[in-house]
C-alpha cells in the first residue's frame, strides 16, 4: 500500500491560481476568518494528519476489518486512538458553526479535507462522514432544541451519526420504505422496522450514535409522499445533554464486504426505539434531498482520491521496474533492462491516471466553489441565488459523482495494471485501491440513477436542455479568450466542436424521448459519461490555460517545469481521453428498441 | 454465488449451427472419434461435473482460500474429492494421445471443457489448466523416455505439473531469468533459484507435482538465448514409474491474492533439485513460445467465463428485483414497482454481459477450429500448412487474450452493477466474479504484452499489415455474401466500414513508426482494442446471418425465439459496443510524442 503523500502543490495551484479561493473566500460572509494563514495551516495540519495517522492504519484496516459480536462493533485496530485524535484536532467542526463549537470555515476547505482524509484511509473517513449527513440534516430542519442537543457533540466528533434510508427491499425506490413511526403522547415516536447498508451505524469510535431515519406515519400515505424523518439516537440524550438510556436499536449483523472492509456497514433493527420527527411530516424524502448534492460530491471525491492513491503507488513503481528496452532505444544502458517508465503504454496508464486525478480534483474544486456560494445564499436569505446556485450544482453533480466515480475505478485498476501479477497481491496494496474504488459508482445511487437524475430531471425535466446550453455558453467564451494563445488553441477547438455536439446531441435525444420514452434511460449513462468527458476537457483547458500565462509571463508560484507538465497532460487528456466520448455519442442516439424489445424471458435459453 | 448451469444451447448453436463442427471433426486425422454421439456424451458429462460437483465449492473455496503451513499447502475443503472426480471422469487425457491413457479427441473439445469448468469454478481449473501447459511441452519437446515416464500419469492427473518461468526480478522479461543449472557427471543438472507466482506450485490434490523450469547453463549466453528448459519432479520418479525421493524443491509461501483464492500461487525455491533437461540447450525460450498461443486462448477463456457467470447471476435478480416504473409505463401493474429489467439502462447492463460472453465464445470456438487444424498439421508432419495456422492463430490469441479478457472484467462488474449495493457484498457472490475475473488481464502476458505483440510483432514486423489484409478480406466476402439480406445489410455495410478503417489505421501507424518508433507501444492497446469490437462484430454479424438463414427457412434446431434473440443481440452489439472503436481509433492516431516528452521526475511534483 503507497504510503500517502498529499499533492499540496496540485491543491495549491487549484486552489491559488486556477480558481483563486482567496478572492472567493473574500465574497462569502464566513470567508473572512478563511485567510492565507488559516487555510494554509489547515491544509498542512490535515495533510499531517493524513500522512502520519490515517495513512498508516489503511492496509491494517482493510486486512483486520471490522469485527462483530452480540451487537457490538469493534474497529480495527488503531482506528479508535486515530478518531480520538481527530476529535483533538477539531477536524469535524471545520465547516459548522461557531455557536456549536465548530470553526465556522467555508464548506470548501471541508471538502479539501475531506478528499485528503478519504484518499490516506477512505474506509475512517466513512466514519466523520455520515455524522456530517446527519448535521446537515438537523441544521436545515432541526429545531432550536434539536441543534442544541446534538450539534456541540456531533460537531466536536464526541457523538457520531448516520443516514438510514436502505431497507433490504429497497435502495433507490425509497417510495417503498416500510419502518413504521408510531405517534406517542408525549410527542415522540415508536420506531420499527430494519435498516440495512447503514455506514458507520455501529462502532466503537463515539459515545452516542445518532440515526437520521427514514419511516412512515400509520396514516401516511403510499409511496413517496409518506415518508418522514426521525432522529433516533442510540442513546437517548439526558436533559443535562449528557448520554441517557440505551435506545431500543440494535446491529443485527454487519456486511462482509469486497472492500471498504474498515468501515462498519450495519444491518441496525428499530425495535419501538424512541424517535423524535424532524422537519415536517410526510416530506421527509424532499428534506433528503436537500442534501443529496452535497452527499453525493463527497462520494464524487472517491473518484479522484483512488485515482490519487492509485497513482502514487503505480508511479515509483513504474520508475524502479526493470522489464525490457524502451521501443526508441536504450534509455538506462547500464541496466539490465528500462524502467518501464520508458514504454509508452505504461506511461499511458499513469497519465490516464495522473488525468484523472487532477482533472478530477479541478472539477470538484470548482463545484466546492459553488457549494460555498450556495450555502452562504442560504446563510443570507438570498433565496433567488440560493437556487441559482443549487440549479447549477444540480447539474454538475451527478456528472462528478457519476463519471469521476467510473474513472476512479479505471484509475485504481490501472494501478494494478501498472505492477503486472505484482497488482494482484495483497501485500503490494493497489489491488486494496480497486476493491475499495468498486463502491463508489455502487452506493449514494449507482452511476445508472446519476445518468437518468442528469439526462431525465436535469436536462429534460426541469430545463429543456437549458443547462447545456449555459454550461457550453461558458465553454464557448472560454474558448473566444484563448482562441489566439498558441498553446489554447487547439483545446479551444477542440472544446467548441463538443460543445456543439453536446448540445446536438441533447436536442437529439430530447425530440427522441416524445417517441421514445425509454431512449432516456437507453441514452443516460452514454449521455453521462460524454458530458464527463466533455467538463473535464474544460478543466483541463483551464488548467493549461494557467499554465501557459505563468510560463509567458515568467511569474508564478511554482516552477516552469510544473507549467508544462500541467500543458502535456491536458494535451494527454485531449489526444487520449477525449476521443472515447465519440464512442458515447455515436452509442446514444440509437432508439432504445433493440434494446427493450427482447422479452425479459428470452435473454436466456439456457437458464 | 450463481449456480452455474452449463449454457448448452448455445454452445450447441455454435457448434452444430454456426462452425459446422461435425463436418470439421470429419476434416481432422484424429476427428473420427468425435462423431455427435461422443460429443453430446462429453458435453453432457461435462456439464454434470461443472454443475454439481465444481460450482457448489466456488464460493466456499474463495471464502476459505488455500491454507500453507510448513511448506504443505492445502486446498480448500472438497477440492481434493473435486478433483479425485475429476481423474476418475478421466476429463485430463480427453485430447491426450491414447497411447498414454488419454482419449485422443480434438483439443477443441478440451478448450470447450475447460471454458465450462473455468466458469463453474476458475480457481480449481488452475490445477489440471496448468498441468496442460506442462503436458504439452513434454510432448512437443520431451525424448521418447521423458513421455513415457511422465504422460501417463499427467494424462490420468494422478501428477499435475507447472509451468516455473517467473522470478522476482523478471515476468516478463524473461531474458532476465537468474536461476542456474549446473551439469551434474549423469546427465541430469541440478536446479538452483527461485520461481514466483507458480499456479498449482504446490497442493494437495496429486502424488507428484511436475515442474518445467526456465534456468541457464553456466556458459550461457547472457538475455533470453541463454534460457534451457528443465523438468524438475516433486518427487523423483523411480524406475518402475512410481513416486521416487524428494527432489529438493519447496514452497516456501503461497501469496494471498485479490481472487482466485482456491488457486494456489506458490514461490518455490529450487535448492540443487535434480533437473532433466527437454529440448536443446539455450531454446528454451523459443520452445515455451510454442505454446504460447494456445495457452493464451486457454486465459482469453476466462474473459467470457466471468462474463457468462456474472450474467447468469444478474439475470435473474434483474427478473426479480423491483424498483422504480419503467419510462415507458407501468410494466409489473400488480407489484409495488416494475422489476428492473424493464429499465433499459439495466438492460444495456444484461445485453452487455450477454454480447460479450456469446460474441466472445463464438471467437474462442472459431479460434479451436484453427487450434485443431494446427494441431493436425503437426502431427501429419505438414510443416507448411502447421505454419499456416499457427500465423492465423496467432494473430486471433493477443486479441482474444487481450481484449476478451478486458471485456470479462467489465462484465463482471456490470455483474455487481445490476445488483446496486448487494453487489459489493460478499454472500451474494457478484463481488467474486469481479475479483478472479481482474487477474485475467495480468497473468499469460498483460494486456499490453498481449497488444505489443499484436500491432508490433504480428502485424507490422512479422507481416507490414498483411494479417489484417487478409482477416478484413474474409470478413468482406462475408459481406458481400449477405448484402442483400434484408436482416444482415446493416451489419454488411457497419463491417465493410470497419474494415476499410482497420486497414487505414494499420497503415497510418506503419507510416509513422518509421520516424516514430514509440506510436508502435503508445498506439498498442487502442489498436488491441479496435481490433477486438471489429473481430467481435464479425462474429455477431456470423450469428446473425445463421439466425436469418434459420428464421427464413423455418428450420433450426432451436425455437424461432432463440434466433430472434439473437439478431436483437447482433443489433445491440453494433449499436451499442462497437461504437466505441471510434474512440479507440481517434485516440491512437496521435504521435507519441506528448507521453514520452515528459520527463520521468516530472510526473509529480507532490512526490
Amino acid at each position: 500500500m503507497p504510503a500517502y503523500k498529499t499533492p499540496l502543490r496540485d491543491i495549491r495551484f487549484l486552489m491559488n491560481e486556477v480558481f483563486d479561493y482567496p478572492a472567493h473566500y473574500k465574497t462569502l460572509s464566513n470567508g473572512e476568518s478563511a485567510d492565507a494563514d488559516t487555510v494554509d495551516m489547515i491544509l498542512e495540519g490535515a495533510a499531517d494528519f493524513c500522512e502520519n495517522v490515517l495513512s498508516p492504519i489503511n492496509q491494517s484496516g482493510d486486512e483486520e476489518g471490522c469485527h462483530f459480536e452480540n451487537g457490538v462493533v469493534t474497529t480495527p485496530k488503531g482506528f479508535k486512538e486515530a478518531y480520538k485524535q481527530f476529535v483533538e484536532g477539531g477536524w469535524q467542526g471545520l465547516s459548522y458553526p461557531e455557536e456549536f463549537g465548530g470553526q465556522g470555515l467555508p464548506m470548501s476547505l471541508n471538502l479539501v479535507k475531506s478528499e485528503m482524509m478519504g484518499t490516506a484511509n477512505w474506509s475512517f473517513t466513512m466514519y466523520p462522514g455520515l455524522s456530517m449527513g446527519c448535521m446537515n440534516t438537523i441544521m436545515q430542519f432541526g429545531t432550536d432544541e434539536q441543534k442544541n442537543t446534538y450539534m456541540p457533540h456531533l460537531t466536536a466528533g464526541t457523538w457520531s451519526g448516520t443516514m438510514c434510508l436502505t431497507e433490504p427491499q429497497c435502495g433507490t425506490d425509497l417510495g417503498q420504505v416500510k419502518s413504521k413511526a408510531e405517534p406517542q403522547a408525549d410527542g415522540t415516536y415508536k420506531i420499527t422496522g430494519t435498516k440495512i447498508f447503514i455506514s458507520a451505524g455501529e462502532h466503537d469510535l463515539t459515545e452516542n450514535i445518532i440515526h437520521i431515519v427514514l419511516a412512515r406515519l400509520p396514516d401516511a400515505p403510499a409511496g413517496t409522499r409518506g415518508i418522514s424523518l426521525f432522529i433516533v439516537p442510540k442513546f437517548l440524550p439526558t436533559a443535562d445533554g449528557g448520554v441517557g438510556e440505551r435506545n431500543p436499536v440494535s446491529c443485527g449483523s454487519i456486511e462482509h464486504k469486497m472492500g471498504i472492509r474498515a468501515s462498519a456497514t450495519a444491518v441496525l433493527n428499530f425495535d419501538a426505539a424512541t424517535g423524535y420527527l424532524i422537519g415536517e411530516v410526510n416530506k421527509g424524502l424532499h428534506a433528503m434531498f436537500t442534501f443529496m448534492n452535497t452527499a453525493r460530491i463527497g462520494t464524487a471525491v472517491q473518484g479522484i482520491a483512488h485515482a490519487e492513491l492509485a497513482f502514487q503507488g503505480s508511479l515509483p513503481y513504474a520508475k524502479e521496474r526493470m522489464s525490457m528496452r524502451a521501443l526508441s532505444g536504450k534509455k538506462d544502458p547500464e541496466q539490465v533492462a528500462d524502467a518501464i517508465i520508458h514504454h509508452a503504454d505504461v506511461r499511458r496508464m499513469l497519465l490516464t491516471q495522473k488525468a484523472i486525478a487532477e482533472g478530477g480534483r479541478a472539477m470538484i474544486y470548482h463545484a466546492a466553489q459553488l457549494a460555498d456560494k450556495m450555502a452562504d445564499a442560504l446563510s443570507q436569505g438570498d433565496q433567488a441565488k440560493f437556487e441559482e446556485y443549487d440549479d447549477k450544482l444540480g447539474f454538475y453533480t451527478p456528472i462528478l459523482k457519476g463519471f469521476l466515480t467510473e474513472l476512479g475505478l479505471e484509475a485504481a485498476n490501472h494501478g494494478m495494471q501498472v505492477f503486472g501479477g505484482h497488482g494482484y497481491i495483497k501485500e503490494h496494496g493497489m489491488e486494496q485501491i480497486a476493491r475499495d474504488a468498486r463502491i463508489a459508482t455502487l452506493y449514494e445511487g449507482t452511476t445508472g440513477v446519476q445518468a437518468l437524475d442528469l439526462i431525465g430531471r436535469k436536462v429534460l425535466l426541469s430545463s429543456k436542455g437549458k443547462v447545456v446550453r449555459d454550461y457550453t455558453a461558458e465553454i464557448l467564451r472560454f474558448c473566444a479568450q484563448h482562441a489566439t494563445n498558441k498553446y489554447m488553441r487547439r483545446f479551444a477547438w477542440d472544446l467548441t466542436k463538443i460543445c456543439a455536439q453536446w448540445n446536438a446531441l441533447t436536442v437529439r435525444i430530447m425530440l427522441a424521448a416524445r417517441k421514445d420514452r425509454d431512449i432516456v434511460s437507453s441514452a443516460s449513462v452514454d449521455f453521462l459519461m460524454f458530458s464527463g468527458y466533455a467538463m473535464m476537457a474544460f478543466y483541463w483547458a483551464q488548467q493549461a490555460a494557467v499554465a501557459s500565462e505563468k510560463l509567458a509571463s515568467g511569474t508564478g508560484a511554482e516552477t516552469p517545469e510544473f507549467y508544462k507538465a500541467k500543458i502535456k497532460v491536458a494535451d494527454f487528456y485531449f489526444e487520449r481521453l477525449l476521443p472515447r466520448s465519440q464512442g458515447h455519442a455515436e452509442s446514444m442516439v440509437n432508439p432504445s428498441r433493440t434494446m427493450m424489445s427482447l422479452d425479459a424471458e428470452h435473454f436466456s435459453f439456457d437458464y
